[in-house]
């Protein structure tokens, strides 16, 4: 984990794109990134399953399996570690670092923060080298309060996280706030409310990218037919067919 | 197979995106695509195999079974069969025919016109209500005289294909000469060589987009974490998280 860890230098942010299937990881491995993370709603909307259901964590582990053939760094979304249970969240983490993943990003849908650093506790108890990235749902899910946010950062960095993820915060003051706790912040790259610069600015350590290269995948795709069917130019210039090929095994 | 069949009109043709994965197909069907073609590439470059690997025949199946879960019809790309034996090719067919694909697509490889032959009928004895698109390589893997796409068309129109698709074939004047066997036409879109409204003209009855939708979708991805690093614009406007989730079970 070092090298990963390493890549998190508030101010100079490891700008991190999120795979979900092999072909993805491939070609943004290609493009020079180093590190990759992997989407829930990606692995979830490609199997036909709810975003994060338990029913995806065996999609979630062939995954990391896969990407892990690469010569990149893999964080893996493990949603809310598919389970309640601090031992199964620990197996899951323990099948992951086996697969080759250097770490995992663990989100506490407002749970009670009880609940969430006992899971905190056994996945760095289980595999204490695997990057744990402590996700809080404050300004994803609902609309809390800074305060609210910076107590469960405080309290899942008591517990053994390696770094905090705050998605949907933005307000440079409420950054500023979290970034001051002193463990790597990672936030969520937001169009048109952040920029990736401003964001390191910021102190920053990490950017993710969330479903949005997924989402850009499903309005490529059908942006590629309805231009066929209408005539018009396609939206992007793609790889060959030969160029995706020279990815695979 | 009949809805699907009907929708074959030479100079009307049935524009067929092809989907790798639930999410884009539940996204194609909501654009008000009625049928979706698979492909082989997106399907094992997504899993990680070579394309058109035996080792892809499961995630292949599985793919039929999700995609059958939406009021599309199904036509499954099955590269060679995954099989020289025409039994195991059969036993296929049926797989997909029970998961709810209403068609396959069956590539010969420049294999002997007999082998070739004896796969096609396998199948159509077995599952005759399938509609059995057979593709033949002859413009697409090699260089080969339109006399020869001509032959092989006939021999597998007379061995029960229901339609033939001629990937890489473009020359209006070669186009016309496969039309003229009577058999529905099915050709691959190929950017800068040929309009969905041209083709039409020559009397196609079916243009597909092959691995196009995939490499967009790879282009769409990594384009979006370089705009992101680098501080441009996004390359395409895409769904919300809540749209996309709105596309799930």
């Amino acid at each position: 984990m070092d090298e990963f860890r390493a890549l998190h230098l508030p101010g100079s942010p490891l700008l991190l794109p999120n795979a979900w299937e092999f072909g993805v990881g491939a070609f943004l491995a290609a493009q020079g990134f180093r590190a990759l993370g992997t989407t829930s709603l990606g692995v979830s909307a490609a199997t036909g399953e709810p975003d994060g259901a338990p029913s995806t964590r065996e999609a979630t582990v062939a995954l990391a399996n896969r990407l892990a053939k690469l010569d990149v760094l893999v964080s893996v979304d493990v949603a809310d570690g598919f389970s309640g249970d601090p031992a199964a969240v620990a197996d899951l983490a323990e099948e992951l670092a086996d697969a080759g993943a250097v770490g995992v990003n663990l989100e506490d849908g407002l749970a009670a923060v009880e609940h969430q650093t006992a899971l905190i506790k056994a996945v760095k108890d289980r595999v204490p080298d695997l990057f744990l990235n402590a996700r809080t749902d404050t300004h994803w899910a609902g609309d809390h309060s800074i305060r609210d946010a910076e107590n469960r950062a405080k309290a899942y960095a008591d517990a053994g996280a390696d770094g905090i993820f705050v998605p949907g915060l933005a307000a440079p003051s409420d950054v500023r706030k979290i970034v001051d706790i002193g463990l790597p912040l990672n936030l969520l790259f937001l169009p048109g409310k952040v920029t990736f610069a401003g964001l390191a600015e910021l102190g920053v350590a990490r950017v993710s990218l969330g479903s949005l290269p997924y989402r850009m995948a499903l309005q490529a795709a059908a942006g590629t037919a309805t231009a066929v069917r209408d005539g018009r130019d396609l939206p992007l210039s793609p790889p060959s067919y030969a160029d995706v090929v020279a990815l695979l095994p």
